[in-house]
């Protein structure tokens, strides 16, 4: 680290760690909750004033320009706003060609890298969830933003935006009182931890209107963010379109570990849309409301969290930038996964071989990685089940953005979905030696029961079977006492009375015990990975500020390879068609462009929508042995090679199986300027 | 066809025949609109029974058992009811993971078949879709089936099932007088083309309640098949799921023009989802509330929808069971598909090559070419802005199912969008030769028109660039006898006087002119054909009916491969490790069985879930030289290989690189009968 940078960061580090310790010690003390929040959130813009100031010195090697690649990314057809012709929908967008294929081929490569070499259970659930399942998982109430409503015209506006950008302005004014200016401050200090009942305090405090129009605005409300419907046409069954797509896993549960045999631990993964109904979407793939999602969810016995692959990637050097580095305003650490897993600040292997896994698949996608570092949560913003969380973050130019989260969530899905259904989402384990364990259980006398309760017996007989040993002893207890027990079941009670059950004790042998098994779950945000991949691989051509291209790998790239000829002489046009041929036999993805334009302008445009390879028929071609020139799209390198082997060695370049730089040696480089388009 | 069976179908044909006669004959006389219709029913429900009874006298080479199958799917977790430890969602399915490799192979084959052989311009498109799109499209409008509820319960039943069932029953009931029978016969037959008020009056005479309750029945309503919801916050954009994909490609139509450089003909291709909420769905995969489509676009200039690879398929057959052949009670006929376009039974080059293609690769997938037929629409059955419409139709326990569909649907789409963005989707086509045009313009006097109505005058001026001749000349002959001319612009009116326009005319040679390309669009529903290849692939060892498989080919295979040590023989364990490597290396799926179980216990778990290709390793593995011997799932022929060579081969095996037959030759065969499983 530059000593001068640091120079500048040092008091700033110092701020961050001045008030990680008030946090710390607030906690220690078991200070109240609300005071802990807003320690915290101040803890938080200390950290932001730090991240900005270290991203505003870090050297630019390349100036980016977003503008540039977007117009690049629009004007090529990699995305573009949804229903434009109609106006536009924000936060939806659509694929074009480019975008898809990348899309495509990234997904292809994250099957490869994790479900087939991992052998892991690929699903493919429904979208639409019925309110039932949503309610269990929590989203039902707690996937939500405040948000208040120009009473005149409907518009929304997330509230804590909203606050902020008020008192923001009040306090940049210049006739602002100073008292007044730090009241402001403070407000903004605090807006992460604050209720719903104080947010609506400051807005009426402070007389806030809407801010686009004047309008008065409503109370504040909470506003879930999941896109309701109804499923079938009655309007009786509420669902919603799944915010994850984890849920349709952790419901198959059962299903899945049968299918596994019954064995632990074993991953399950799903590649699919998901949506949220942002209230103000923004900042282009980034925050929208629909988006595809590739997650895992690896369950495993939660007292034994090794990994049997974690010594393959043990040396894997990561950046990791720890909860308590964050807290004491330092910078993140490079650590292997080993070490970093030994000294307990990876919480177990599983998540640590992940960590290392999901890093490699990034930076083979395209993610530069001196642009990469996992986050870990601080526990304030870890869900309350969650045992350690890190995201794997890039660096694009909105900042440091979540694009892989990685968290192990113990047993919170299986335990809630097993509460809400009655359906006991658990694995047996087999114990290292046979148990004698005490059983107690309620016997039903089935013709006292039957002739006292008729039909409805079969209700008390299975509530009987699923009692639990205390609820077996109270019963026991109160027929002993009274010499009857109100029995509740299925809404309905029943009065049993003594004669009606034995209570039987024994000894068991069992070898199994029964357990719930721990989540570790990595997942990713496709179109975050993506963006990120575009600004880490939208380049300049030196000495020429007009030529950009992406650089994306040939593995993801949208196509593999362009054909070229030189001019549209007709000579050209057999060959054309016999490397279109030969490269479709080998599954290569290729674009001819016979269009007229100068040879380097007709590169200069596939270099645009990152096409790694060209083919070129040129005059020699048509001598024999018949040849072509092939160049690579980042050193512009080329070399001439026979017609025939062509195919087969783009194919192999383009799946890693060869390297340019090997090509380059084996023939002979082809030298010609490539002349600047025309 | 056997003469027995032709002449008991004889009088049912003759009797279609009879039928198709009168409905031609209605047509010819352009009668009304409600008789066709009535007469057409009539046609339809002869067909109906004329087909019933086809399928009746087939001869069943092998007995399917659906129960059985279904059973086979479920336990293998191929796919299974949504959210079923929540009591499950009627139409809703999740795949397993052996269902989800299946979908994601027959979607990859898809995509190499289509997207990426035709070089077609793949997009990936949203899914929740604004209400003003769909209004277009005419979703929102005609998008609906008719439906009734239990006032009670509101339970919901679709109306034409509802009466259908209940006339059925009245007239199946033995003291109903025989004049009843024949008008619920009758009421049946002209079902179909009903109006609202009439099947309300039908409810009402025959006082119909619910058949679950007995309670009374609601009005009939107007059911729309879409799912709303709201986007954004506000409440105040409404949107659907959208009901098919095709909508996203025609709203993206002049994005993918312009990446096309402008030229047509091109295809635009997208797979993803797409929702329907049914009111009651059933027959399993069939008709589902969210479901996957395949979707291509052939955009082509009206005038030639001829197409450059005709030729490659022009001798392909198929089995063609023609609109005139329906009408005459006469079964499909075998054509091939250059006659079939050739004599215009075909409407045009491209319709057939793409029907071509898809019975290809319906056929490679895994439906049996014996089962496949495409139906051609009554001109009564398609779209009113149709050209033509084929069905692929596969033969299922369910009867012939419409799986894939390929239709000329003119300009429709590009015209409905047009019209309601005032955005021209249209293409510019170079005219053969030059043509000289007249040209009528409405000059703005700038001046005077800023003058007199200042800020808005920029309306006026954009109104008048917008008039066609007719509108010009209008306001020609009005300024010419009075003086002045209101034009309407944006809702508001101004008055025209003299002298703020100008009309000029002259000659413009122009070099093309603007078209509004056809459609051609073949839709896949890729549920129906994944059920239709599993119906068409259950099979039972000959003499064992317990064991059944799943005889699906390779390339759509959920796993390729089994590694299947012959005992827990520690030995065996360095050479399983060194085989999935070795697989995993050159991207073969595969599945290790170390279990217990006899080989041929374990063959028979991995017939049933389809893998074709099985490796043993066995006591003369442990020799050098060492091999494995691998084994083919639907011949249970046995080979023996060296180990260095077995997963290379498996590869080719997979990818039809090489045949099962080519292996035989090639390796000694390897004797040992295959134990039945205990």
């Amino acid at each position: 680290m530059d000593p001068k940078t640091e120079e500048i960061l040092s008091p700033l580090r110092a701020s961050v760690k001045e008030q990680g310790d008030i946090v710390r010690q607030l906690k220690a003390n078991g200070a109240p909750d609300l005071d802990v929040k807003h320690a915290v959130a101040e803890l938080k813009l200390r950290k932001k004033i730090l991240e900005d100031k270290e991203l505003s010195l870090a050297p630019a090697s390349v100036t980016f320009d977003r503008a540039k690649m977007e117009d690049l990314l629009k004007r090529r057809f990699f995305y573009d706003q949804s229903f434009a012709i109609y106006g536009g929908i924000t936060g939806q967008f659509d694929f074009g060609p480019m975008g898809c294929a990348f899309k495509a081929n990234l997904l292809q490569a994250w099957r490869q890298f994790f479900v087939l070499e991992e052998q892991m259970l690929e699903v493919d659930c429904s979208i639409l969830t019925p309110e039932t399942v949503l309610k269990a998982s929590g989203h039902v109430d707690r996937f939500a933003d405040l948000m208040t409503k120009d009473i005149k015209t409907g518009e929304c506006f997330r509230l804590d935006h909203l606050i902020k950008a008020h008192l923001e302005k009040i306090a940049s004014e210049k006739n602002t009182p100073p008292n007044v200016k730090e009241e402001c401050h403070d407000i903004i200090v605090k807006l992460d931890g604050m209720t719903k009942e104080q947010m609506a305090f400051i807005m009426a405090k402070f007389d806030m209107k809407s801010p686009l129009t004047g309008n008065d605005l409503s109370e504040p409300m909470e506003f879930n963010l999941m896109f309701g419907t109804q499923i079938g046409p009655s309007g009786l069954v509420k669902g919603f379109l799944r915010p994850e797509t984890a849920q349709g896993i952790f419901v198959n549960f059962k299903r899945l570990l049968e299918f596994n045999q019954g064995r632990l631990p074993f991953a399950a993964a799903q590649i699919g849309n998901a949506f949220r109904n942002e209230i103000s979407p923004r900042s282009g793939l980034i925050r929208v409301r629909e988006f595809t999602m590739a997650e895992i969810e690896h369950f495993c016995d939660p007292s034994d969290k090794k990994h049997p692959k974690f010594n393959d990637i043990r040396n894997t050097e990561l950046l990791l930038y720890s909860a308590c580095n964050q807290m004491d305003g330092k910078p993140p650490e490079k650590h292997t996964i080993g070490s970093a897993v030994d000294n307990g600040l990876v919480a177990n292997e599983t998540l640590g071989y992940f960590m290392a896994r999901i890093q490699l698949f990034l930076i083979r996608s395209g993610v530069n990685p001196t642009k990469l570092r996992f986050r870990q949560h601080m526990s304030n913003e870890m869900a309350h089940y969650a045992q350690d969380c890190w995201d794997a973050e890039c660096l694009t130019s909105y900042g440091w953005i979540e694009c892989v989260g990685c968290a192990d969530r113990s047993a919170y899905d299986l335990s809630q979905h097993t509460k809400a259904t009655g359906i006991r989402l658990a694995a047996e384990k087999k114990l290292t030696e046979p148990k004698v364990v005490d059983v107690v259980e309620a016997m039903p006398n089935k013709a006292a029961i039957g002739k006292a309760f008729k039909k409805e017996a079969i209700l008390i007989t299975d509530a009987l079977a699923a009692l639990n040993i205390e609820g077996i002893e109270a019963i026991e207890t109160k027929l002993g006492m009274d010499g009857d027990y109100d029995l509740t079941a299925k809404d309905k009670t029943f009065t049993l009375k003594k004669g009606m059950i034995e209570i039987k004790r024994y000894k068991k042998t069992v070898h199994v015990e029964e357990i719930i098994p721990s989540v570790i779950e990595p997942s990713f945000g496709v179109g975050r990975v993506m963006y990120a991949i575009f600004e880490h691989n939208f380049k300049t051509r030196e000495n020429d500020e007009q030529r950009t291209y992406l650089s994306l790998p040939a593995v993801v790239a949208p196509i593999k390879c362009s054909v070229l000829p030189l001019s549209s002489n007709p000579e050209f046009q057999p060959f054309i068609k016999q490397l279109s041929v030969g490269l479709t036999k080998v599954d290569v993805s290729h674009k001819v462009d016979d269009s007229s334009g100068s040879i380097g302008r007709r590169y200069a445009r596939t270099d645009e929508i990152a096409i790694p390879y060209g083919i070129t028929i040129d005059f020699d071609t048509l001598k024999e042995p018949h040849s072509a020139t092939l160049r690579e799209r980042d050193s512009m390198g080329q070399v001439r090679i026979a017609l025939d082997e062509i195919a087969q060695i783009v194919h192999d370049l383009s799946y890693n199986k060869l390297t340019w730089q090997e090509v380059e040696n084996k023939y002979p480089k082809f030298e010609q300027q490539e002349n600047k388009g025309n």
